[in-house]
């Protein structure tokens, strides 16, 4: 490829919404362009390295014994009201009617689709299991997007779907999918971890996240010194404090009583640790259920936890008009107890397990400045839920007492087991089982961002000059760059050792310029990133200077070297 | 792949609304489902062949120096505004707003995003010209829609839109990519005519549909029978019969008339042979504008002619009561002459060049059983536009001579010149040229349907068993048959053939199931149509049975053979 016909050039401008290094240096390098906000247009180079990227994925999915195939983009809107999904990610859902009238969903993720050509075949437990999978355009109504590939409206990702006849066939699919998915991220250049995460509105019992550690990542996990466990934030458990349930429960009293900013006011008022005070907070889920959440004072409430425990859609903190007017409570002073008659009589009250056990704490009393003093649970309230609600920080221990680090990064990957949750929302999603009966299939699935994974490999591998691809993605494997192009010898040797190279199969970029000056040259090729740079100029003379990109040393080397080094590289990077 | 796990496996039912050969095959040997009308599942063995066709696609394309790159399939419907067609093409154009009430078009073709993203750039004569091309899924909300993946609303497209520096320099590009659809199309086993087409609503001035000749097809075309000159019927040219235009002009007569169900029952009547008489059609455009268009007898009106000639985006037949009631006449008896008062003022009245230096002709008097004999052009009535509206037919005469031939086929690609029909509409999509000035770039665009591509090869190589896949696209080279598979000794031998056959890269579809008949066996290897047939049983002995798919003779080989046979044929179709 001759960079002169090259679409899509490198720039010194930079849009000043473009905030991640990725997209910056993307964007630099002419990999892609924004067409509205979210949605881009992937240049030459880009593509190149996104059909790289497609290939590795393509391979490891196949190895694995997956079948690649196609579902349509436009959903039918009644198989996502089969599963109440048109309703549940109604935020994130582009929907579109045809001359005809007939609703579509612009499918964001394709459960039900997989699930409706499935259920279109009589199988039997003999068809069992299989994993099929798609590489195709999915379309996500973001409230807001940033980062460039990094968060899209609308990107390209592999999405596969395995049916299986039971839990036990199933788990070994998503064994498998879990190794494939280390092996095509390390081949991508990627370590990730894998890690435990919330199911959101995918469905399923339980699911992992591929994270590249990166501080540009949206997702923040905490993981054990010896990684022995890793968990997102959302879902993360730890080892909590034990409280002394010994002591002597004292009589309830009802106190007067100041708040500050902080519960560290709390404290120093009545004198006892933030360990023996109540939080709570007030939450109004999407059905107007109020919902009050109860935690330990050290501890924080973690939302998604709360919103799992009571299987709701999506949770905000109640204002102080519905603390005192749906709840007759006063900000500040929100109480586990249930001694106001005015308080009403359907809220549900979560408590975390860090209160078990609690005695003698101290509590809002659903007036202003008054608090209860000596509130035990069990006797003085009784919470609809006890279970676990509490963000887990960085310091914690995990459950077998290894201390907790925090991280951040890019979600790459992600694994699902679905269980039967489609397969049981949706009519006749059935197999034939050994004894003739009809069961539900056993699901799971497993996306991988192709976009993501892109800018994810360029916040990994980059310096202050531009991008490093590693080999196995690069656009090309080799940038020849003529200096000096007015000089015909010149040109006659960089046009040879192109023929050359093409012959070989390798793919290289030419730098055809001639009127652009040395230096800009060799900062397009820094900034563009492909592995092996060679330059042609009357200073190598006969030979032909080669650098790796990322490495100080250039070195003068013949012709026949090269052609002896590069056959070999293109040969790893299949 | 153990086609005991292969996900879409062959069936004997068939859809009824399933029509063409390519459809009821793909659909029964379980290569596509449908997921609503026009929407297909393309399952695993049909994505299989898909992506060989998108390789071979893409091998030609790169080869021609095209570039890969993706745009979003949103398009901003702003862009589409630009050139008007949000409105022109309103009928097969879906629109959907985002959650900030954003407009986008889903893309049917992609002419505006690619001048969008070029725009984007400052680009100079130095980097023209340049092709780029996407596969990518395509929305056309299609009225109607027949013959399975023939016709589809939503399918992969390769698209690609060169831009260059003037005339000359597409032309190349324009001829290069003609070379390459041949190409292609020969690689993929179809033997195409390269037929001029109708523009439709892409705009440009020329273009050519690549057509494989077909009953299934709905593409007609004419052809020389020296293959001199190929058009689309809607805008083939012929050279029509002369007039006597030494005739000596008669006095216009009026004279009552009856009429039949034929113009031959006219011809009866006043004795005079069609080419004296004049048919007269009243059509009404988008805009309600109506359009009267006269032709000699012995020809008919070719529509698209007809309304490219006054460049309307839509026409459609005047009913009886818009021809008595709004342009005053009486059906049957529609005259090119404006002798009646009552006639509107603002019709636009199109005759075709048949009608020059016609004599003494017979035609309609704008009322109930009356005709006017002796017209003639200029003298009796003046057209607004002469031009050729004539619907070309077999047996009619190229300009050169050579007689027509009609044939049908399937359009599985096409190439447009667009010139500066989007560069013109579109602001900024400029370029500078040597001298420093902007100018606007001249377009060319250049399709290829996938689905289409793979039905109408199966319209091309099947037989009354099942598909015979070209070796080139075939989803598998070799169908690997184990018979008697109770016996452990031949499932051993499969596994083991199999296992070297993988060995050596070939692409292996391994019939594993037990519990089937070999009848069914080799009716499901017929009907899926994989190039190479083996076969492992007890009677072929310590021999392999191999056929290949299309040939009659079945030949007992030695392992050995069939491990020096295969690769080569491997290699072959790569």
């Amino acid at each position: 490829m001759f960079y002169s016909k090259l679409f899509g050039k490198t720039t010194k401008q930079i849009p000043s919404d473009l905030s991640t290094i990725s997209a910056k240096l993307l964007f630099q390098a002419g990999f892609f362009r924004e067409s509205t906000a979210g949605r881009y247009f992937i240049l030459p180079l880009g593509q190149r390295v996104q059909l790289k990227i497609i290939k590795i994925i393509k391979e490891e999915m196949d190895a694995s014994g997956a079948q690649e195939m196609i579902s349509p983009l436009l959903h039918p809107l009644s198989l996502w009201k089969e599963t109440n999904r048109d309703q549940a990610t109604g935020y994130e859902l582009m929907t579109v009617k045809d001359r005809h009238q007939f609703e579509f969903a612009l499918g964001g993720t394709a459960e039900e689709m997989f699930v409706d050509v499935v259920r279109k075949f009589q199988l039997s437990y003999k068809d069992l299991p299989f994993n099929v999978y798609q590489f195709s355009t999915k379309f996500r109504d973001e409230l807001r997007v940033r980062g460039g590939l990094l968060r899209a409206r609308e990107f390209v990702m592999k999405d596969a779907y395995s049916f299986a006849a039971n839990e036990q066939e199933f788990k070994q699919e998503y064994e498998k999918m879990a190794q494939t998915y280390t092996r095509i991220f390390q081949r991508l250049g990627l370590t990730t971890y894998k890690v435990e995460s919330d199911n959101g509105y995918i469905g399923g019992e339980y699911c992992h996240e591929f994270i590249v550690e990166s501080p540009a990542g949206e997702s923040k996990f905490l993981i054990a010194q010896d990684g022995s466990y890793a968990a997102h934030e959302d879902i993360a458990v730890f080892l909590k404090e034990k409280n002394n349930t010994t002591e002597k429960e004292l009589p309830l009293q009802e106190v007067p009583a100041k708040r500050g900013k902080t519960m560290q006011d709390g404290v120093n008022f009545h004198q006892l640790p933030l360990k023996k005070h109540i939080k709570n907070v007030l939450f109004v889920s999407e059905n107007k259920q109020l919902i009050l959440a109860s935690i330990r004072g050290d501890y924080d409430i973690n939302p998604v936890k709360l919103k799992n425990l009571v299987k709701c859609h999506s949770l905000r903190l109640a204002t102080n008009e519905e603390i005192r007017n749906k709840f007759q409570s006063e900000p500040g002073f929100i109480s586990p107890l249930r001694k106001n008659p005015h308080l009403p009589k359907n809220y549900l009250h979560i408590a975390d397990t860090s209160l078990s056990g609690l005695k003698n704490a101290c509590s809002g009393g659903n007036r202003k400045n008054w608090d209860y003093l000596n509130i035990n649970i069990e006797r003085d309230f009784k919470p609809d839920i006890i279970g676990d609600i509490a963000l887990a920080k960085a310091g914690y221990l995990t459950l077998s007492g290894q201390p907790l680090q925090e991280k951040r990064g890019i979600e790459v990957g992600n694994i699902f087991q679905l269980g039967y949750h489609y397969s049981l929302m949706m009519q006749n999603a059935v197999f034939t089982d050994k004894g003739g009966k009809k069961k539900p299939y056993y699901m799971g699935c497993y996306g991988i961002g192709i976009g993501r994974s892109m800018a994810a490999i360029v916040e990994k591998h980059h310096d202050q000059k531009g991008i490093i691809w590693p080999q196995s993605v690069a656009p090309f494997l080799v940038h020849l760059i003529g200096l000096n192009l007015q000089n015909s010898n010149i040109r006659n040797k960089v046009n040879h050792l192109y023929q050359k190279l093409r012959q070989l199969q390798i793919e290289v970029l030419v730098d055809d310029r001639p009127d652009v000056s040395a230096g800009e040259k060799l900062a397009d090729a820094d900034l563009i990133g492909i592995p092996y740079r060679l330059v042609i100029s009357q200073r190598a003379g006969d030979k032909i200077e080669i650098k790796k990109r990322g490495e100080e040393k250039a070195y003068l080397i013949d012709e026949d070297k090269i052609l002896t080094i590069l056959p070999s590289a293109a040969t790893e990077r299949l």
